[in-house]
């Protein structure tokens, strides 16, 4: 039966908003899985960025460990770099990567606008440079469902396109436009039985675009809906305010993906919208640059005042980093320029964020997230740095 | 009883070289431990380098996991960051880094001649410019002591003076004889109870210093012996005939140890001499340029050949890398630059090093070591690069 290799969202509880809308809430998304057996995902969760096949500096051991539910691909990454095609015949992402839970890719749009030298966009597709050695290339969202097709993702990103930020509202309804008619022409494209699809709601900072977008994606047949086209330079506030006007905007019955976000805050904040998925490459990347987020706030690593701390970094985390080694090891790796460090902090980050994400959602079983909420604000003025 | 805290070593087994003399032999060491628990240590054995209180790319973890006995830590390195006493304060170098394993710690007096720009030496010491900042230091036998013991490693080396190669007679006769000097010196420095002392015999490429040399320093109440100013730059043949005619010349009785070697087939010729000990940078260091050691010979990873290659890279490495993954992905994270393949790439060519050295223990003490040895050459006549 086709219905059995679909997705399906079961919302266990849902709390009203401020405003009182239903929002926050936990669920369970049910995947068929890429070797048929069924994956689970709780929500919210957050879902760790694995670029070029490997959520950097990490093993996929240690996401196991952290209890990661979903990691990220990149279309735009894999596809360059080693091939899509090359992937594919190496047995799948999830073989490539030695994963084999949920994986997302997004549909390499973002990167073609963000990384890439962009060279036109047109009704068709988007012709850009590779960021390697500068070939050109040319992604339509055909070419887009191919390729994630090709790597068997479990969730399969609609090729959208994302205006910058700032711009104009007729940049954003052209490319909102263009992103509903591409929506409709990757539907028309098979992908493997185990893949899903998600939508992507544009329409930047507008909202009568923003509602606009939602009607016109959310009537196509998506197992999920994101919204796209946010922490792309706007104030956080802005985003959050966007994010909180969009979710309920999108089916209640299905999962709503907020991409690219964010900061804990903002995870938080969006949740507290409505929102169940969140990636970000900022837990990661912080990390390499010795940014560390703690339950009393972010901590800049290389700070001489742990040069002689004996104690664990965040004595609350169940991490490697934090139960293994002192603070004061972590500043000596990440001074002394050592590989481990990257691994250390990442691990850190990564499991502070995903720890927060299961608070929420047992907070919000247990009817109290908005307790919760103040907690971690509270908690946070007594920042490290 | 001082007795009790004291190294002990168990020969179990020796065979006789080509020329008659007892030489590979399997043994036993046992160290008190720092917790007074007690360590064993079957020989011989790799110890992997943990320069800076890290072996590079790897986590104590994975060194468990491969089953590595003893690894190395740096006194220079460490002395100049974050600091012996800081180290101590901390708890001493195995809290720090977390390996409650033996931990050997060399005396700086090699790191100060290869890396650190050298001012002056003296009798009395050495005068250096530390090569992180240019701040000048001082190293002398009792202070290499004093630091060692801040660290708390169980086997503490003697300080020496190491010659350059090639260096005069007369050259490596001064540095010989300061060498003895310093290590007569070193033993009065008291160190902790659990701590051990290993003398280095050195001489250059000089048999009759070499001659000269184990007798003055194999005369004093050093706990193991090693030896010391090999693999510097004179050619394999010279470094294995020199190791070859020195192993006899050290009791038969104490841990022998080849400083800084070597390649894979200088292990194997290592152990044919009659050494116990071997450490050196070349598992880490050539894991992260890519170049791999399996059963069959050196592999660069970065090579074409292995972008579609589905099979290990190694079929019969037990380690992650081999057992995970595709040697198409190992290639592919090298390739990309990411923090994942010196990782892997070190975890296998260190597990492959410690197989190696295991393989040989079983097979002197089954009386079959020529047999293994043959076989290892044979077998590497397929390299695959």
């Amino acid at each position: 039966m086709v219905q059995e290799s679909r997705l399906t969202f079961a919302v266990e509880k849902t709390l009203p908003g401020e405003d009182g809308i239903p929002r926050a809430r936990a669920g369970k998304i049910t995947l068929p899985g890429v070797d048929g057996k069924g994956r689970e995902v709780l929500t919210p969760t957050f879902m760790p960025v694995g670029t070029q096949g490997t959520v950097k500096a990490v093993a996929t051991r240690e996401l196991r460990e952290m209890k990661a539910q979903v990691i990220l691909g990149n279309t735009y990454h894999l596809y360059l770099r080693p091939g899509h095609r090359r992937v594919e015949r190496l047995g799948g992402l999830h073989k490539f990567m030695n994963w084999d839970g949920p994986i997302l890719t997004d549909s390499g749009g973002f990167q073609v606008f963000s990384l890439a030298q962009l060279n036109k966009i047109d009704d068709e597709g988007v012709t850009f440079s590779s960021h390697i050695d500068g070939s050109k290339h040319r992604f339509t969202p055909e070419l887009s469902m191919e390729i994630q097709g090709a790597l068997g993702s479990d969730i399969v990103m609609a090729f959208d396109q994302c205006p910058p930020y700032p711009a104009s509202e007729e940049q954003v309804l052209q490319a909102m436009r263009r992103t509903v008619a591409w929506a409709e022409r990757g539907l028309r494209f098979e992908l493997k039985p185990h893949q899903q699809r998600f939508g992507i709601v544009q329409g930047g900072l507008y909202e009568h675009l923003r509602v606009q977008s939602a009607k016109e994606i959310t009537a196509m047949p998506y197992d999920g809906f994101a919204i796209g086209g946010l922490s792309i330079g706007e104030t956080p506030e802005l985003m959050q305010k966007m994010a909180y006007f969009t979710a309920p905007l999108l089916p209640a019955d299905k999962p709503r993906y907020l991409m690219g976000v964010g900061r804990p805050e903002d995870l938080v904040e969006g949740v507290r919208a409505g929102i169940d998925l969140f990636d970000c490459v900022m837990p990661t990347r912080n990390a390499r640059n010795g940014t560390l987020f703690t339950s009393r706030g972010k901590v800049n690593i290389k700070n001489a005042q742990y040069q002689d701390d004996a104690a664990p970094l965040d004595p609350e985390c169940p991490c490697e980093a934090c139960t293994q080694y002192s603070a004061a090891y972590l500043r000596h790796l990440f001074v002394a320029g050592e590989a481990l460090s990257a691994r250390l902090n990442s691990i850190h980050n990564l499991t502070y964020y995903l720890t927060i994400m299961q608070q929420m959602r047992q907070a919000i079983l247990e009817n109290r997230f908005d307790e919760w909420r103040a907690a971690f604000y509270t908690r946070r003025q007594k920042e490290k740095t």
